[in-house]
């Protein structure tokens, strides 16, 4: 491979410079950032590299937000669950929170702002049977209907920022002050961030990139009374609420909001919950001033001709990148963590910004930086995941981040790292703006749409859900495969219909989750249209429990366009005659064994015109069914793997009806895909797997040849 | 043992006079029967022994039901979904049904009785819209709404008696003719039923029993069109209706029904199914008329000095033998199939008759007797699974049915059911009239309650379901143990409370059953009276979904009482941190290996007072909590097993706080059982299984000494 140079970001630190030097030659580094807890010297910044240094807008100032603890950041919480054994009860409603994150308000009313809820009714208790005593933080409360269980929404201060909890605690920091966030809007807050980051780009000349990270709200982060996570969401807005917040909020809405619609009966209306409407309301609200108040910071970045960057993460709520808003705020660049391929898309995607960078894993830090590890195996992993995601839509830029002196010290892993980059420069040079081959327009039809593109069932960043790898991995096939990925709500199908040129439309998830859908099955018009849209010649596919909503004898909504319907316990008097398998089916041509993780037991074949596909402990886990020119396709889980992935692509293609077209560009070997760039005439042939790989490679004529990839390869051809 | 003789009926069949007797004499038999298939000769009737014949009242009367097809029973059915492509549709509502058996009701106005529903809205469609072209079965629609679906409700004519359908096919009966069903709701068939019962009796002098199979309606049992079941619902009431019983109903009951009452989407209000107040009235209706005409029948057979006996199965909807009306209708007697604990004890427990009788298994056929095969295997698994409900609740009488002649040719059987008959009497001798010692009053808590005494999680008698079997174990299990069972509903609970003397309540199905509960869940007085009961001192048990409604942040209801809820996705995003098994728990002190069925997932701690009792694959499977002085356990299945018996026992003194008290008249072998009967001063220990078994025996003073018990082996001990 040809030497090249830039596009890469490596992290330094002080007293490092001639080791900083010598990686940014190998690896063609040509920016250098500091990291959480490391610092770059005046000579490193002299280096011929940009500087990206990092920034904190709402944390990281304690000598202003100390004089206006009025302005802290708040949240609404809920109490536990108490029941009344008795005709008084008394809620203690901080248990279980971590005081020293969370303090009560009481400096607003908590008879106007606080919400007693019975919950066995669901009705709101009036303020004139409870009491707040704030010496013990209790809620006192008389008359209550004995045996029903209470809880206290309580509105509250955040006094420590979750990030910076988080580092603190995880990495015993002792007596370092705890960051206090503030919000920004409120005056004193918004006078500062503005004032601060003009002086600080004057004391910055040598940077040339401000890493905000993020900005304003941090996404819901609270920890227990023992010091650890307690709830977490990676698009929680909790800590956007305050009582500034929601004044505005009716004065711009013409409604007030309830606690409840924070609250959420403690799911704190997680990614996974149908958004209310409220809700809906109250996201666009904070999108929509955070845009205002981010275009201000980008402006005055730029007034200094420096670049402005966020960092996708931390505080980012309110820039929601594929938000109405997001693109007027005029931010140069976005970077990331990229986990897997999925990760990498939710960055290389976004639009309305200069250029978008990944960090890749491993982090260098010494949970995987230790004698007798080889990091090298993570960093495999991970750049593989990613690649195939890369041919898709690239990423303007990768880079690293930590403790460079950790990686220094293995020799192999620099060698990778030297590899890594170069391959990435490659293929960028080669595909950057132009559009893939792609073979299928595909549609993945949930309660977000566009707002969460490629972020479906993620609770935490990164971490693996039992209840969500099944459909996670969905994403991940996607996000690496020869089709074009767009995501659409059931509001945009109901109002304007399915996209003119989809050919496949998937809904996966559980039954009554955003994802899946929920009472939205039960709207007429949203069935009236994908029935018309399937019949017509639609491919719809359905993974997990999809349309399911159990509303006059189906469950799932969509049934007899998957030819399947799962038993609720109510049809057992039916007798279930359809198991035999369709042998040789298209979409399993290249299984070995299936795997549909955590699958879906009970799923039956409603009638003999049912192909199904796969039957296993009595159960249907795989099926389709024509539905006039259109195809339904039923899967009972999808996690990731090189088999399911293909599996996913059969599916479509056949969904689709269009079986014949998936021989083009395409890879026999599971383990290999094919990338092809007809506006270069170039393709790309890559082996997915650490071990050796033979595969049929076809072209885009359907003319097949045998080729040899050596573990991780990537070979580029040209055609004509 | 002593040979004793007595309490057995054996079937007979012609030309069989000696062996017959010889039979007699060896299992002690006092009562013949004729089978389904076979008659008694002359000579066979004369013998020392109760004569038993089985009588038609509302079918095999075909001369009296072709005079009068307007009185064929009826049915209400759903034709399949059909979707609109276009502005009209045509359903042709009989598709899937079997036209031997059904046939449209073309008599009464289709428009008045027949219904079209909208099931993408749910919305009836007004009869202006549709038209019933009779020649082709079509139910014709004009302006429909364009991809909804759309079901026909029609009244239809049963033209042949299901069971006779079934021996029909099943045996090859080639042109016998068809038994058509005749309504006694009807004039002409009401007072037919009644002359002809008169007649018969006269023309029967031979007959002691009348044993009627049974009385006037089957339960609900359709073929499809290829001959074969298509619906079957043990407790359906579909063939009771009629035109005749709808117009009374609306008199009687002050308000009509909808043929989606009785349709209900196709699900036909199988007995999963929440019962709704229409279809709870419904019932009643029938079982009032049922009863006053079958009072007609027994009190003819009385005044004839015979006895009425009454086949629990076939027609016998209406006479629910644990319903208000049944005591009143004076039958002597009623026998059932006993296939395991449950069936038996459904039949034993039967109140207000004078004695009952089981017929065990297996049934003297060929698919049993035939050469190589040792119907010995299926007796004994037979014998030993009822014993142990026959030591809590005798049945009066056991029999056999089939051909004599094919039992005849299998010596050992011979043998092993002489052991058998000298065994029963042995153990109805000792115990019968005796309340057995009892550890713990038990109340199995469902929407059905006392009506479906022993006979919860039951579609088609007999068969396995995938959905039920992790759930009929409780029954099984609860059969044959040492403690008293009762059946009471929610609504009991609200109207009246827990009973005084209940130490546990058991909750066990699938989340929406009647069986969980469903939206009863949401009743605020119900949850308030079981928390209160539950907080003095209550045990409550629950299995699979308890309590599940999903409301106000809670899917278990009753979660802080079990100490466990289920993850439904939505707080995905609050940490499970609860995960350790507490050791060497009570409840799983004989646990070898757990087998919770088909189990439940996503199951978590609540908090750290849970007791984890099994944690398996990211999950809690058994769990307890104290709530106030009571407990709840929470069991993720309960598959029967001599082990989970044992595990549901010692949920159950656990839940009750009386883990003490288990140790009394109790077998430390989970594969035997102790029973004990105070006023004989008597007791039992049994070896449930076919092995040798050694266990400590307690006594009822906890004292224990180590016994060896045979193969399937019954030790009876006096105690003083």
């Amino acid at each position: 491979m040809k030497k090249t140079t830039g596009r890469v970001t490596l992290p330094s630190q002080q007293h490092f410079l001639q080791e900083t030097k010598e990686l940014m030659e190998r690896w063609g580094a040509d920016a250098l950032r500091d990291s959480d807890g490391t610092k770059l010297d005046d000579e490193i910044k002299q280096l011929n590299a940009k500087i990206y240094t990092t920034y904190f807008v709402a944390r990281n100032h304690n000598d202003f937000a100390k004089q206006h603890l009025e302005e802290m950041q708040q949240l609404y919480l809920m109490s536990p669950y108490y029941t009344a054994t008795e005709t008084t009860l008394e809620i203690p409603f901080l248990k279980g929170y971590f005081e020293e994150q969370i303090t009560p308000d009481y400096i607003h009313d908590p008879k106007r702002w606080w919400e007693v809820i019975d919950r066995t009714t669901g009705e709101v208790v009036s303020p004139d049977y409870w009491q707040v005593d704030k010496a013990t933080n209790c809620v006192t409360m008389k008359q209550v209907e004995q045996w029903h269980e209470y809880t206290v929404s309580f509105l509250a201060y955040m006094k420590w920022d979750p990030t910076q909890m988080y580092n603190h605690i995880t990495n015993d920091w002792g007596d370092t002050p705890h960051d206090i966030p503030f919000d920004v809007r409120q005056p004193y807050s918004n006078q500062y961030v503005k004032a601060y980051l003009q002086q600080w780009l004057k004391e910055n000349p040598d940077t040339d990139v401000v890493r905000f990270t993020t900005f304003f709200y941090h996404f819901t982060l609270i920890f227990n009374d023992l010091g650890k996570e307690k709830f977490v969401d990676w698009f929680g807005y909790g800590a956007s609420v305050s009582v500034a917040a929601l004044e505005a909020f009716e004065k711009e809405k013409g409604y007030r909001l309830r606690p409840e619609d924070i609250v959420d009966k403690g799911y704190y209306n997680t990614t996974f919950r149908i958004p209310s409407q409220a809700y809906l309301d109250y996201i666009d609200f904070i999108q929509q001033f955070v845009a205002k108040e981010v275009k201000e910071l980008v402006d005055i970045v730029h007034e200094h001709d420096k670049e402005a960057m966020m960092f996708l993460g931390d505080n980012w709520i309110g820039t929601e990148p594929y938000g109405s808003y997001f693109p007027s705020v005029g931010m140069d660049a976005v970077v990331g963590s990229v986990g897997d391929g999925t990760t990498l898309r939710i960055i290389a995607d976004i639009p309305g910004v200069q250029y978008t960078e990944g960090r890749f894993l491993p982090y260098f830090f010494p949970d995987t930086f230790y004698e007798g590890n080889d990091p090298v195996i993570e960093a495999n992993e991970n750049w593989l995941t990613a690649r195939r995601a890369l041919m898709r839509k690239p990423l303007d830029r990768i880079g690293y981040g930590g403790y460079l002196s950790l990686a220094y010290k293995f020799p192999k892993f620099v060698d990778y790292v030297e590899k890594v980059t170069d391959e990435f420069r490659e293929i960028y040079d080669n595909i950057h703006g132009i559009q893939p081959y792609t073979g299928l327009k595909v549609a993945v039809l949930n309660a977000w749409g566009k707002l969460r593109t490629w972020q479906t069932h993620i609770v935490a960043h990164g971490k693996w859900y039992k209840k969500a790898y099944s459909y996670h991995g969905v994403l991940e096939a996607l996000s690496g495969s020869a089709v074009d990925v767009s995501f659409i709500s059931f509001d945009d199908v109901i109002a304007k219909g399915v996209p003119e040129d989809i050919d496949v439309i998937i809904n996966a998830g559980d039954a009554g989750t955003a994802f899946s859908g929920g009472e939205k099955w039960k709207n007429p018009q949203l069935i009236s249209i994908l029935r018309k849209w399937i019949y017509e010649g639609g491919g719809f596919v359905g993974i997990g429990e999809p349309t399911a909503y159990h509303h006059e004898g189906r469950y799932f909504q969509l049934a007899n366009v998957f030819g399947v319907d799962k038993e609720l316990g109510f049809s057992l008097s039916t007798n279930k005659y359809f198991t035999e398998v369709t042998d040789n089916h298209f979409i399993t041509e290249d299984m070995v064994a299936f795997d549909f993780g955590e699958s879906m037991e009970y799923i039956y074949a409603l009638n003999e015109a049912t192909e199904i596909i796969e039957y296993s402990n009595d159960g249907v886990h795989l099926a389709s069914s024509g539905f006039g020119k259109g195809r339904g396709v039923y899967i009972a889980g999808l996690p990731y793997s090189h088999e399911n992935t293909r599996l996913l692509l059969r599916a479509m293609y056949y969904a689709a009806h269009k079986e014949g077209e998936m021989r083009k560009w395409f890879a026999s070997n599971v383990h290999c895909e094919v990338h092809a760039y007809p506006e270069r005439k170039k393709y790309a042939i890559i082996n997915n797997s650490t071990e050796k790989q033979v595969t049929d490679v076809y072209d885009g004529n359907g003319n097949k040849r045998r080729m040899e990839l050596e573990a991780s390869e990537i070979i580029w051809e040209d055609f004509t």
